[in-house]
């Protein structure tokens, strides 16, 4: 059955079995204490750290572990804005950080500091010199940023972001850099003159519960308190000994198989994109095609409901995430889409484990067609590229809407369908079976209050080649042009 | 080689090795995730919770599980104060804490808050009346008591706190008790009624790198930030699914051996607590003799240093801890010993493991004394109970001292011994040798800068029949009287 959800989590990869089998007799003991136990379990942990550092390329004495990758991002962002408060209280993201970054980014402002958020292009990634322009352009009245928060590679959409040129770009502007490397750093190490790196073992076949934290020495550091003496001050707590070292361990055998494995992976995502948009109807492809992880892919299907096409693949024996809102429980499409701007509804994506095999991926394209036809049908979708008008017209209603917020764009509008209370993709959906009622160069007024609309509306008018012309709350407006 | 250090952790018990090893194929996946593997790890983490609810005596949808049981604590603590902030600022905590706690409790009065350090008697253990005092007394300006804590027993003496009737002093005074169950949870549910409960699994057998945190429903709690939407928002993170499968397993394997465990271990404990007193001379037995944990005993040896002795020990096949300054990367004794005023130089802490052999405690038994011989004699100290003068005077000096605050109390004493920058138990040694010069009556000026003197000077007073006359600074007076 294949997993297809690597950049979520990763089975135990047998190295880090192994390892941990081995650590659970000599690692169990408090390695703080004098006794023979404690030494022996202090000995496994100098040693993890040693093949750790080695791997992150830092010294053992700049890495420490954690509870998580989210809780490496969170101590990072707190403990580098605290020793850094004197030089300013602004802290520098991008938009398509990793939700543990942006909550940090929310305590901080919830704190009375500044938060400025980099916008990224509609592949996901953030240009170099906008970033440079941010650091610089951040100065409150307080002062200067602190901080500045880059991931390697998206999660979401598998872009690669500039990160070793924004790295040189903050080292100059004297602002450390946080690098969120969870995707990528059992692909390589990070390039670069990074301060401060996160990462997160079962995403590379760790064990769950061990994150990575490095801090560049002569970067401030002020760890958030409480803190006690473990780990250099920055992660309170007894920790799972045996995890850490089985994390230690995979992270030197993924990496001897990186480069040759990269490789094969990635003609694997090469297929999957090039055959998704021929294989499936009004399919956008998301994420940069060429800078980006080996591993994984995304793309957006128009008129599906991103729960649905899930379930219908799972049932298909295939394991996918998915970005779209239902797939959500605040029900608004994930943020690395909305910051691009993209297609969110019937979002999947594909992230393939170490080892998948050939087969398995040409399994997946045989079975995605028919998965989503399936997932289009229940939801009475009109049909796709070829133009054929589905459905029998559903709920699609003429006439003009209520609503004060509707009138001065109703005014205009040949058509009104009030889509409201219903959820994605089914507004898209009932503006899709009524944009042939009007003439070409007339419009229909769209009412949706789904928060999907929003990314849904315009990427579905540049999909079918309508043109938006803007949303006033809840109203979209879309001229037909074909 | 016995291991006598279960209270600072466990070897993995064969049930929690078992569990572990199961959940290691089906619970790797992300439990938040829509596909099958999501489900399983969901399934996994639903059981355990059961399972770790019921053992603790709460409802599953109380309980989350955490990364340690020191995060359990200052999540619990920073989680009730903030959810209470309205009805006061202040926080009742015992003197006898652990350090966890106590951390907390700095971080809470670093951001303005107010504490309350509730004494302990000689044998560790507060007075129930006095906490409630402190709960009522303790209104700040801004209001009341926010939050109290108590440990159900303490980790270093082994004594139990009167947890049940504090839970209902603070129930009727309406102020949350967080209880820090982390040496007691493997013997049983706690009884009364406690507001929040924390734990760590490593205690019971189960792994490292996971606590527990319980919060009753209808009390007050605001985590603090940044979180995310696992465990109710009360620990982000990914966890170590497979490490809490097996917590939760051997909680319920050892509490099915707790009552008779805990049975055989206390017959063990009562035979060190009279053997040693008689086979050592000088020590001071602390503790609760019957109020206590099972399987814990702690002793102190007058003119041994602390870590001399655990390496004796240790040579000789023992695991066990200390208190002492000499064993603290801070060089201070430790904050328990400290609120009970017992002394705290050759500290040992025994806590048997489940399923100790008589045997191996007999053997302890039977090393012990020339354990402490040898470090005594390494030492030069003077010989033991019997009265002889050991060594020949060492450093000890007669004449005036330097240094002003020396001054007022100097002009009283008939001999002067300066041991200042000379680390525990060398200052009480020096100290020992030159009270025979005085006259009965005569008093003796130490000088010791060591924090250790200030807890083990008016100790071996007590112990050895003389007078403390106090100190000032780091000038100890003593007036000799046998």
């Amino acid at each position: 059955m294949p997993y297809f959800d690597a950049a979520s989590s990763l089975p135990l990869h047998p190295v880090a079995r192994q390892a941990l089998l081995a650590a659970l007799d000599e690692g169990w003991a408090d390695p703080a204490r004098l006794h023979r136990e404690g030494r022996r379990a202090r000995l496994l942990l100098d040693a993890a750290r040693e093949a750790a550092a080695e791997a992150v390329g830092c010294r053992p004495d700049e890495l420490v572990f954690t509870p998580s990758g989210t809780r490496s991002l969170h101590t990072g962002v707190a403990g580098a804005l605290a020793g850094r408060r004197r030089a300013g209280r602004a802290l520098v993201v991008s938009a398509v950080e990793h939700s543990a970054v942006l909550h940090a980014a929310e305590a901080h402002e919830a704190g009375g500091g500044t938060v400025v958020r980099v916008p990224v292009d509609r592949t996901g990634r953030v240009d170099a010199a906008a970033f440079g322009a941010a650091l610089r352009g951040s100065g409150s009245p307080e002062g200067g940023t602190a901080l500045a928060c880059l991931q390697s590679a998206n999660h979401e959409v598998g872009t690669e972001q500039p990160v070793e040129e924004v790295a040189g770009i903050c080292a100059e502007a004297g602002v450390p850099l946080l690098v969120d490397a969870a995707q990528s750093l059992a692909w390589g190490p990070v390039p670069g003159r990074w301060s401060l790196l996160a990462a997160s073992a079962h995403k590379w076949g760790g064990p769950g519960g061990v994150g990575l934290l490095a801090v560049r020495k002569g970067v401030r550091f002020a760890p958030p308190a409480p803190v006690d003496e473990r780990e250099s001050g920055r992660s309170p707590g007894f920790a799972d000994l045996p995890a850490i070292v089985a994390a230690a361990a995979s992270l030197r055998a993924v990496r001897a198989e990186a480069d040759a494995e990269a490789a094969r992976l990635r003609t694997l995502v090469d297929r999957v994109r090039a055959q998704v948009p021929a294989l499936v109807p009004d399919v956008e492809v998301v994420g940069d095609p060429v800078r980006r992880l080996p591993h994984v892919v995304t793309f957006s299907c128009l008129y599906v409901d991103g729960e649905a096409l899930l379930h219908a693949l799972d049932r298909a024996g295939f394991s996918v995430s998915s970005g779209s809102s239902c797939t959500s429980s605040t029900l608004i499409p994930s943020h690395v889409l909305r910051a691009m701007g993209v297609l969110s509804e019937g979002n999947v994506r594909v992230s393939l484990p170490p080892g998948t095999a050939e087969s398995d991926v040409d399994a997946f394209l045989a079975v995605l067609p028919e998965a989503v036809r399936e997932v289009r049908a229940q939801l009475r979708a009109p049909a796709g590229a070829d133009g054929e008008s589905g459905g029998e017209g559903g709920a699609a209603a003429g006439g003009e809407a209520g609503g004060p917020e509707a009138a001065d764009l109703g005014r205009e509008a040949a058509l009104t369908v009030d889509s409201r209370g219903k959820r994605c993709p089914i507004p898209v959906i009932e503006l899709a079976k009524v944009i042939d009622r009007v003439p070409v160069g007339g419009t229909v007024l769209l009412l949706a209050d789904d928060e999907a609309a929003r990314l849904d509306v315009p990427a579905w008018c540049e999909m079918r080649g309508h043109e938006y012309l803007g949303a006033h709350g809840h109203a979209y407006r879309v001229r037909r042009s074909a």
